[in-house]
């Protein structure tokens, strides 16, 4: 039976000055990295020994996985870094303070962004300055693949790629995998792996630099679940 | 043209304490830290961006590499570790105090243990305790393959394949590569691809935290070496 793990990253630098993050390449704060740790020493004392590791392509997550590996001594492990694993792109609203874009856009418009399944953010363009169109780390993906904004729906048609490539084939091989990443890539990977419906997977919250682990039989049926 | 650039580890707690190292998996000074941190700060100044990341399988190294990238802005760069790119093993001299040793030993066998091309140190068995045969992140390997001891001649042997099968590659398909290793399979490197003799290779010394970028042409010719 394989363990699974998923770990959302840590505090970061936007979360303490609430603004809409994405895929902007925030540092964790001093607090995310003490959560970071934490989780290691929590995966320590639960005497959980990974094969393989995953992360995004954004450090706040990347930090999270190193330094919650280093607490649990087992920095040496595989680690493979995708864009599948990003935070949600949340287009033209990064770097705004949520409260801001409340009081531009009205309270109701901001929760319909935040909280709906499948309705777009304003989006950037290729040619605007955020865009990730413009970032070395994309540069091998095609122009039509780089988002300008995503929902969670888009979210998830990225990222279950990568789980049926990687993450599931090496859970059937056996492999105990830890999974670093973000709230919504998280959540598309449990609403995938849990069956949860598109309207109840919005209230699905995932508490930053606490380690989820998942038990899972030879066909990946999940017999136990556990929050550390 | 590609970049190569070779990075030993910072300094490490045993360095410190004078004591022979080898595969153990010791932990960087602070010293190392802010080294580790320098070189990156040094890559960044010199516009270094780099494609693709080796490292070893031991934290000394693999945390020179994610603060040296972490400093120059490109910790989202795929990274491979492997035990090919350890230190050099060595043997039953591991966790000895070199003083020490050459009190046990005399100075001049240990001379020769520490500057011989192709003279092994006394080797530990699989039944030792501090066996690599007994730690999981060498559980890929068959018995015959995990050192007891290595000299010089021994690390390049195993050192070589990975350049071969991994590092030459990327370096022919135009990619820029960074590893950031250990002071004998880095020397281990340097010999090869510098083309330098069984004799002079130990008087070859490399700094700890000092990036060594070599510009190569399309045929893997050195055209520059600089120090960084």
């Amino acid at each position: 039976m394989a363990k699974l793990v998923f770990i959302r990253h840590g505090q970061s630098e936007w979360n303490l000055e609430n603004l809409f993050t994405g895929w902007v390449d925030v540092n964790l704060s001093e607090q995310g990295v003490r959560e970071a740790k934490e989780a290691g020493r929590k995966l320590k004392a639960a005497g959980l020994e990974f094969d393989q590791a995953y992360t995004s392509v954004l450090k706040r997550a990347i930090k999270t996985l190193h330094f919650a590996l280093e607490e649990s001594d087992q920095l040496w492990i595989p680690e493979t870094k995708t864009w599948r694993l990003n935070e949600r792109h949340y287009g033209a609203l990064q770097g705004k303070n949520k409260a801001v874009a409340a009081e531009e856009f009205g309270d109701e418009q901001v929760h319909i962004w935040r909280r709906s399944y499948d309705v777009l953010p304003p989006l950037l363009s290729a040619d605007d300055e955020g865009s990730a169109a413009n970032d070395r780390r994309y540069a091998e993906l095609d122009e039509r693949t780089v988002p300008g904004g995503e929902n969670l729906k888009v979210t998830l048609e990225r990222v279950i790629p990568f789980w049926q490539d990687h993450i599931a084939p090496d859970l059937l091989a056996g492999k105990n995998v830890i999974v670093a990443a973000h709230g919504n890539s998280l959540r598309a990977l449990t609403k995938y792996i849990e069956e949860i419906s598109d309207e109840d997977i919005m209230d699905v919250e995932m508490a930053t630099g606490q380690p989820v682990v998942y038990t899972l039989d030879e066909r990946l049926n999940i017999i136990d679940k556990e929050k550390l």
